[in-house]
């Protein structure tokens, strides 16, 4: 059986989706089965035409990171969930709770997202896993 | 022996302190043994009448999500944290150097803090869990 | 074999440095393998002159948490990291995508970091490992 990696994606600022998109990859890339559980601020970073920010600690030098990876051509974080789910046993889950406190249904999301699970189910399938983070 | 999850609580957002509060609630409710280490603003936000904010990423859009709390009744992280405790194996500690730093002592404590632990007594146990993760 | 315990340090706030730091001397006093892996803001911390900043979210606060640091005399992160490696295994290493990205070389980063490494390889050892971490 392929060991678990489960992530969190809480945030929804560009810097903390491309780490977890990154992070996702490489966990494909090793075999991992890999688990996205997608809440709060990086559920609505799914929704079509969502708000996406970035992060306010570093937006003095936010710009300057952006202007490299639009210059070297870096993937997008969603480009690299796209590949990440190519190359490997990449699931995407939203959290049922963050669904119902906005209101959202499975239709407003980015068909990237397989489908809505409760919490419960998350930690249930992440606890047998080896790595799980809180992004 | 009941399976650990740990959850470090450095921030001190009401964003992520409701996500803290949901994963422990989950765990407690998959019959996890739960492991809460309030450290930094995390520790601040159990302090009677401590220092509480909204996360500076989303401020456009935090108003939303807590008026949207509001109409739905949502219990807030204190009363997550409360009904946990009741259905499970709730532990909160708090980290005995932030303590320190910031001149605090357990009276000045919400009382749902059980007792005032070191960083090295909480790595000893997080390492024999299954899911440890940093809020 | 030592259990091994891996840091994915991604904010440079100096809160959070602050905060794996002394996770990671923790996680060193208990004998545990302790791996960094320095990837975005929090690589650029790393930098010899690099950006370091305070959280957004607790800016009216942190000068006071820095005011007490200073009159208590705690010791800085990076002071803590010395010390980490000092009592302990511990092992500093730069993510190799964001290397790129900001074009660094292993000579622009404080003598602290050991070497680069790509995301993969630092999954791989990870998943072998009782606690990992995105700060």
């Amino acid at each position: 059986m392929a060991e678990r990696m489960s992530i969190i994606v809480f945030s929804g600022t560009v810097d903390k989706l491309m780490a977890a998109s990154i992070l996702g990859t490489g966990g494909a890339a090793m075999g991992m089965e890999v688990e996205i559980f997608l809440t709060t601020w990086g559920l609505e970073a799914f929704r079509k035409d969502g708000y996406k920010t970035n992060s306010k600690d570093f937006e003095e030098y936010a710009p300057v990171m952006m202007e490299q990876m639009m210059a070297k051509k870096v993937p997008s974080w969603m480009d690299n969930f796209k590949n990440a789910k190519e190359i490997g046993d990449v699931k995407i889950y939203a959290c049922s709770m963050t669904m119902e406190l906005f209101g959202m249904k499975l239709e407003d999301l980015e068909p990237i997202v397989e489908d809505v699970t409760g919490v419960a189910t998350f930690v249930e399938r992440a606890k047998e896993g080896k790595i799980t983070l809180f992004i």
